[in-house]
């Protein structure tokens, strides 16, 4: 039985990860804000962390020092931030994400491939819907699917996004990418990709029941994750999607 | 027979009418820019104008002057030719529309029905579909259904309209209206008003395959016209949907 | 404060009751198989029951001789559990309902009025989507909405149902109702009406996310139902839909 | 400038290509049923079938004699037009296909790649939706589509198709790939492919508008056909989607 370490293991991803690791199997060790990292990083197998920006360098010393592979799904990272993941991945796998979902995971390598297929005269619309508080848009995920497709049309994204479509617009820019973003009630998270052409269209959607969905993602990547040597991931390795 | 008299008879939806016409087993006549209203009126049963709001003047005094009934679905009306209508409809039955399709209008009447039945917790956002040439946004018909809702829930759909999100928007404000647009393709038209609430869902969607839905609601809007006393009526009345 | 009996209160319903009472800021008792029914009934103010049929007439005659309401979404009522409610609702006020929903309750009502509204040659599919282990198709709410749909157009839903199309099944009849089941994965339940006329397609949706809405729905019933007499009532009296 | 020759050019089909032909600024020539179909392959450049299987011999047999390439997308045919079809691959290209729609190519490619990459436990359906004119069920597509799934998953569909839900079917047969068909209205051709599995859903659709997306396809494999040497071909060739 493998050991996974939580960080973070009183909050709301701390405890749907508990629930997916005993779902899979294993034992799940946790500490939460202020605990003793040190201590969980040499009694676990692998450690997966979605707390928060703070207790990054922390963390990944406590990795380092024990030489335990880490999945890190914390969001809000800065660039030092990834400067100090790309210095550990020196001494053990890491895999840092911004969506440990398996599905979302797979649809992102779906839309990489259609954008890769599809004249540009199919244009490209991203719409996403979210419960009433989420506080930003388009969400990280719709911005992940929209990266995915610029990279299937080798474009950037920075450059050809169309957002908040309102009023006089003109007719729409060629090649663009667009995205919009509703909210409302309870709703976990769908993101559908439409590729619309001459008389056809083709969507490729994504629906999150729960969030239970990217605690199960981010335990089997912290199970591929020990079978790895030193170095940086990302999910669409654990699938098989991607030598990098 | 009925003869129906097609003000801008060449145009796009011109030619939709006479398709229409000819479907429901009437007779269609037509003018064209510049041709004589006069005749046309005196010659037809009844008339439809889908033409532009410079003609609109003299197009109702050529019904008033024959006594004929017309249907107008000229878009970019402004306050003056609603008092032209006003004026005209002392005498002959008018019809003003921004919308003839029968499923539009049917919609209309569900949406304003729902809004009016479920507590304001449940967030209301509309999201329409266009293809790439479209060149404002939200679509005057994604507007008419966020009109139905305001109705329904009594409220004021200019003070509680959110249109265009982007950015840290903040939490969903309560009550609001959302509009979103998307562009692309050759869609038609496609129109899904969303009531989220409390883990559920209520969509209330249309689609329009192409422009001849539109031609089709004006014929019958005109069938229905002929037999109405002089007055100014509305879609939802060709239906039965209400008195006014 | 009111205190709601739950009859049934251990089962995935019961769970889910208590929760939403509590979310409804009330106060629920409740007794799980061979309990004490007779000295629920005298604390309670109002009961729920999602148990079996089983219990059903035990349940009514506690009801009964304590003078209470009952909302009743048990499944599986064969013909003389509906004699017994109509013969306690002599004395007390029963609501009976195959779906607690407010939301299916309120579709149903779209459904019924686009039904009627439409000419017959809009052509209506029902079509559901439940979790994998759901054992019979079409749903009890497909049929529900159905049921709705042949209202609204005035015919019989036996002898107009279309179900189960495979094979050669020659042009569609004029004036069938449609249905079609989906199974897979977690999927609490989607349900979709469509009219489906020339050029253009209604669609009149609903999405569950889980089990809480029925709990929620039944605790705003069983509140209503506090303030009737007794008499036999349906759920969309609940929400003003009906007088019956 | 290339000269395409329409097998059947008065069918609805041949009208089509005539305008994919058209717009894509190639010339079109054509027979109809009886014609001269010698004439026809030696004056054109390539040729394109959707008429019948009846004439399938001898139009064969005419772009053998005349060294010209051909696209077949005539449907129903048997096994002995197959062994036409790779005899005359000897001598020529020939590329046979039941759908010729880039859209329905490029997502029975995706549809394959998700079921090659999902665990079993992501329940696969298929649904789709047509006027009410169509006779069959499920559409031809489905199936290609169903078979795309079946080739990701390596199972055999004809052992694992599940069609026609109704009544009391049990759980979901572990592995199954299931199938709806929705018939209504004027439906040009809807298709959704949902893999549902814990928590979450994908779904991967195609939209057609109309019949111009399949006389599209079959212009753009026949300029694709113009530049290969002689053997038979599949429609994902011309997409550069596969080798074979």
């Amino acid at each position: 039985m493998t050991s996974i370490g939580i960080i973070g293991s009183e909050g709301r991803m701390g405890v749907a990860l508990a629930a997916a690791i005993s779902e899979a199997g294993q034992r799940s060790c946790g500490v939460d804000r202020g605990g003793n990292i040190v201590r969980l990083a040499s009694e676990s197998d692998v450690l997966v962390d979605f707390s928060s920006p703070a207790a990054l360098e922390a963390t990944l010393d406590a990795c380092v020092a024990a030489k335990k592979p880490i999945v890190i799904g914390t969001t809000g990272l800065e660039e030092r931030h990834h400067y100090l993941i790309d210095d550990a991945a020196q001494d053990i796998a890491v895999l840092q994400t911004g969506n440990t979902s398996l599905g979302v995971t797979l649809l992102a390598h779906l839309v990489r491939e259609a954008a890769a297929r599809l004249d540009p005269e199919y244009d490209i619309e991203i719409v996403e819907m979210h419960h009433r508080n989420k506080v930003d848009a388009p969400s990280g995920t719709a911005l992940l699917l929209g990266q995915a497709a610029a990279e299937g049309r080798r474009i950037d994204l920075a450059k050809c996004s169309e957002r908040g479509r309102d009023g006089v617009t003109g007719v729409r820019g060629h090649g663009k990418i667009g995205f919009a973003s509703l909210r409302g009630g309870t709703v976990a998270g769908d993101h559908d990709v439409i590729f619309a052409g001459p008389e056809e269209m083709i969507t490729l959607s994504h629906r999150a029941e729960n969030r239970m969905i990217f605690a199960r993602g981010a335990v089997r990547a912290a199970l591929w994750l020990m079978n790895q040597k030193p170095d940086r991931y990302t999910m669409p390795q654990v699938l098989g999607l991607s030598e990098r």
